[in-house]
């Protein structure tokens, strides 16, 4: 099973699919946990292209081909040799990500974020939880953690109310394998809301 | 007017495309040399990943991506200005390589390289230079020019004759746009055939 957490910035989604993933060893489940952008020493290296430097350093079409590489590569050498191997994948982000950011830079992107989508990737996974937080409250808890790395997180909180919109209207275009999970409350009470979905 | 030299490495296209701007420069005209991958500061970047590391670091659809990655930027940041402020580009690399290298690494991928050029770059030179020279002779001038950093030049013999069949495919297939230039004598022989070319 491929199971993917998406959501705002500082929507606790990483410390869910943590919990989550040590929830289903604890079960004898064998899990590979993962995150994008990255998750293999290759899509590191992307990565480090993608969320260092200045924020204008890439335009977005390009931006979307580096997200693009990397999620290739992701698949190649890591989701897709553990989903054969019979393993759960729980990702930290996958192309809903993309989708959404991309969406809420430039509305007319998403018609070209799908088409490579569709040419490059072609796969989604089985169920994708959206941590649902109003952005106010994400963002604070991601300004808190403190990671220098990620300009995503600097981008404002006008911007994440687009993200925020956006990952709803994902949840209403793919009703089959995305979950909107409340993500208010402790993080134990997100995670059995977690839980109860699956 | 958008110009681009191709060939197998070793064949001289990127002395000959560094002639051909001397040349123009000393008519008067205002001439961007560039090269690809790179040709802007993000190209360059990516360009590392490219060709540094083993030649199995990334598949080949992978380094697709990285390539018209590259190449986005490099038309957005280098070449696009350039001609609109009435320029002339001359470029050692563009597109054709990714067709003719990708599509000698695996037949069946010219069909994935054609889709995400035409949806992510959709140009081509205005004339395009194909140094044709027998690979035997190309490949020892490419050794001995002992660019270390070029993996592509490792690749060998039979490699670079599927590359030469390659590039010879290409001057049929667009025969409007590219010139297949004898590449055999001195460079000034070479040069000479470029300009009763253009």
């Amino acid at each position: 099973m491929f199971i993917s957490f998406e959501g705002v910035d500082g929507c606790g989604k990483s410390t869910q699919a943590r919990l989550l993933a040590e929830a289903l060893r604890a079960e004898g489940r064998d899990v590979v946990l993962t995150r994008e952008p990255g998750g293999s020493p290759g899509a590191e290296e992307i990565r480090r292209l993608l969320v260092e430097g200045a924020g204008e350093r890439w335009s977005a079409e390009t931006e979307c081909l580096l997200f693009t590489a990397a999620r290739r590569d992701h698949l190649e050498r890591t989701i897709r040799p553990a989903l054969d191997a019979g393993k759960t994948v729980i990702t930290d982000r996958f192309a809903d990500s993309t989708r959404v950011y991309q969406g809420a830079t430039r509305g007319e992107l998403r018609g070209f974020v799908d088409r490579m989508h569709d040419l490059a990737i072609g796969v989604e996974p089985d169920l994708t939880f959206v941590i649902d937080l109003d952005p106010e409250t994400a963002l604070g808890r991601g300004n808190a953690r403190g990671g220098a790395e990620d300009r995503f997180e600097s981008l404002g909180l006008d911007f994440q109310q687009r993200l925020a919109q956006g990952f709803r209207a994902l949840a209403r275009e793919f009703p089959n394998r995305v979950r909107l999970i409340d993500g208010s409350g402790s993080e134990s009470d997100v995670a059995a809301r977690i839980r109860a979905a699956l």
